[in-house]
């Protein structure tokens, strides 16, 4: 490593002149072991904010934050078999699809350590939701980690203090600094952690709209091809695809409801959105990792682990891996389980009817999370407590007819809903007279690879966001 | 004052959103009380660089730098009669205008309480050079300064601990952050501390050139017209002199030697351009103040201060209010003084002749600096020792004739010259064979008044420099 001067390093990305692997190593190693001020990393980041980073720089990045850590070890025939897999989400309402996706590929004979995040801001986190599953532990060692994908072949935990501790330090500052937003930032943060996951290949959700964090499809776009860039420059066959994230994804948005809407979609009653994502998304995963020779067939592989009951079975064998009883976890899996005797129904539950009569042309995921969260689902700032139990099922969907005075959304609750969450609620449901064209309900917009991208290398740095972080 | 978050602050700076004058205050209100993370100072600091910042918040900026610490109070007469006025400049090499200048001000009844600097890098600073008077002591209380210009009218000391502590703790975060050039940073850390001393009326000599903080003249114009600006902003009357600054001023360039130029000066033997620029800077401060109606008059009431032996006087009753004995300061003034006999000579000197012969069209101030500071003159870091002795004797000046073999500079030196050092002197000169045309030694470019600025101040934020910093 060559000699480490912050404010050079910093001066440099001011004046926009590109910083060599290796002082971006010396710059991650300084972060991490104390040896930089913290007002020269505020000023890095806010000149990495307002000045981007070339593809190579946040390559660079990814890899020196990765390094920062353990990264973790797997037995050298998974590696040599490209088995070992995961996916990422940058998070939307109602998304649920690593419930299902993880025991799905791993039904394929894929080992998927996944390291899940809570729920911060309007969108829910797969932690919190799996922790509705009386029991779940989402603490998780790297040792018994190994030993349940050895038996299992997924799990999905928490993030571990070892893994990527440079990012902690940087998101902790980008925190209070005005520099969450942006571009090489959040994609070294995420693709950093999953990167030290030690993978093969990678499949990345990038979701734009109302309900996502970014607002624009450029936005999404953007971040997709900085995190494909650096994830595949780091040697982790990745592929990100853009999703439409406007309505809520499935049946249901909550904790312990979407946790139902995994486990019907596993039993083969999924809705079709929620399908059609598990199924893209696992289908791209299994070609990169050569399982097959189409991501099309590898949609029809993911399918047929959801149709053959063996997804749903690996899921409740990780649930009992990861602590849920034999009992819970059996009777979760039965075909004609009662839900609510596992998991405690809110108190409440209000059933919305249709004002008049149409096409459902929009259900505003935003505006509804934000609803629940204010009734309890949500959770404001770190630490803070949600409530299970709270959340809404969809009855009715995009493209669907509803006649007036039809019930589309019940919600579930502790306290009684006020007038303006009424109101609220029902402004989010948008109609129309025209019947929709087939496949409006699709949420795939585009699919973004290395190849993809290859052409925009040499353009100008990374633009910057003007909204949106889910790091 | 409003509720302060800081992160909101940066990012309103960040995405160029103008911060109120109470904004402007709770972030410089935090940073004096230890209000704000290290890491969020370091990030404002670069959206700041980077983005700039309007006239009205660097307006802002230097107030509330200004009013972070002590304010001066004077005799409600001085302030009635606007008898306390200051200059500032942004440093250059030769330059001891201040040492004639304060005296002679003083001597048209005003009252100077001159703060003044170190040198730091290529520029000398004034404390040093009046450090090479035996017995000169530069820490002076608040109190005993009111003395020094109630009984003499002029003192020039020390930044005390008390005034602008907000300017102490940036600066050290900027120093390290690469923010140190930034005209907005530049202008309110300089403009703070001298409407601290609660002046009437400002005089700013900014240079621009090869041996100037500011290369070009366009950063010079920009620095300048900010401070203007600022200080007319904060309430005092406040006129910039743009100057070149290429070739070293007056006879001298060292600590001891440049005492020996001023001196000279006020015995009305001084160099033409120190001359220029003392009286030019006086006269528009005189303006300024309501003493003359005219800067032409200004300067010619200097020039009266110069041949009467009034600012002389004054000179040497400063020396003896600020500790130099009666003896040492009556000598020093004496019209045919041997000065070495007071300040130690240098052990060596060594003359430097002309290698042909031809008009003198520039003499490399910055060049000439960088070799007496690598032979003891200069300072690399705060704290470095200097030596009073080593320095330069100009025998020549710009538009002069000099013969080849003639002696154009005498360096003043301890350890032997190298052949590099000889070599890097030989080619500062640059000599042509057509005389120069008259007036081409002068130094003022232009004038920067409130007045000339005022249709500029609705266009967009100040732009960045590429280099300098004098504050």
């Amino acid at each position: 490593m060559s000699r480490f001067a912050p404010s050079d390093l910093i001066v440099n990305v001011r004046d926009s002149v590109p910083l060599t692997q290796g002082e971006v190593e010396g710059f991650v190693d300084a972060v991490t072991n104390n040896g930089i001020q913290q007002a020269q990393i505020g000023a890095m980041l806010m000149a990495i904010r307002l000045n981007g980073l070339s593809a190579d720089e946040t390559i660079h990045l990814t890899r020196a934050m990765m390094q920062s850590g353990e990264v973790l070890q797997w037995p050298e025939e998974w590696t040599r078999q490209k088995r070992v897999v995961d996916k990422h989400s940058t998070g939307g309402v109602g998304d649920k699809v690593s419930v299902v996706l993880a025991p799905a590929l791993a039904a394929c004979g894929m080992k998927v350590p996944m390291i899940s995040g809570r729920g911060l801001g309007f969108a829910h986190g797969t932690l919190d939701k799996l922790e509705a599953i009386p029991g779940f532990q989402i603490s998780c060692s790297t040792v018994k980690m190994r030993e349940i994908l050895d038996e299992v072949g997924c799990c999905i935990v928490g993030q571990t203090e070892t893994l990527v501790p440079a990012d902690r330090i940087l998101y902790a500052i980008r925190d209070v600094t005005g520099t969450v937003e942006s571009v090489p930032l959040i994609s070294s943060s995420i693709v950093s952690k999953k990167v030290a996951e030690t993978l093969s290949a990678l499949v990345l959700d990038v979701k734009c709209g109302k309900a996502a964090y970014m607002k624009t499809e450029k936005q999404a776009r953007d971040l997709a091809e900085s995190m494909v860039s650096s994830s595949c420059g780091v040697g982790v066959e990745t592929v990100a695809i853009l999703t439409r994230m406007d309505n809520p994804i499935g049946n249901y948005v909550g904790h312990s409801l979407e946790i139902i809407d995994a486990i019907e979609t596993m039993q083969g009653n999924g809705p079709s959105d929620l399908v059609e994502l598990v199924c893209t998304l696992g289908g791209h995963l299994l070609k990169n990792a050569g399982k097959v020779s189409t991501p099309m067939k590898g949609y029809q592989l993911i399918e047929e682990t959801i149709a053959n009951g063996s997804a749903l079975e690996k899921f409740r064998l990780m649930m009992q891996a990861q602590e849920v009883d034999e009992t819970t976890a059996n009777s979760l899996c039965k075909k004609d389980v009662d839900f609510f005797s596992i998991f405690r129904p809110s108190k409440l539950k209000t059933d919305v009817k249709a004002d008049s009569e149409g096409y459902i042309s929009s259900v505003d995921a935003f505006a509804l999370a934000n609803v629940i969260n204010s009734l309890g689902a949500g959770r404001a700032k770190a630490g803070d407590q949600i409530n299970h139990s709270v959340g809404l099922h969809l009855r009715k969907h995009i493209g669907e007819r509803v006649e007036k005075g039809e019930v589309w959304l019940t919600v579930h609750h502790e306290s009684p809903l006020s007038g303006d969450h009424l109101k609220t609620i029902r402004n989010t449901l948008e109609l129309q007279d025209k019947e929709l064209p087939a496949g409006c309900a699709s949420r795939i917009i585009d699919i973004i690879t290395n190849e993809t991208i290859q052409g925009k290398r040499d353009t100008p740095r990374a633009n910057d966001m003007q909204n949106g972080s889910c790091d």
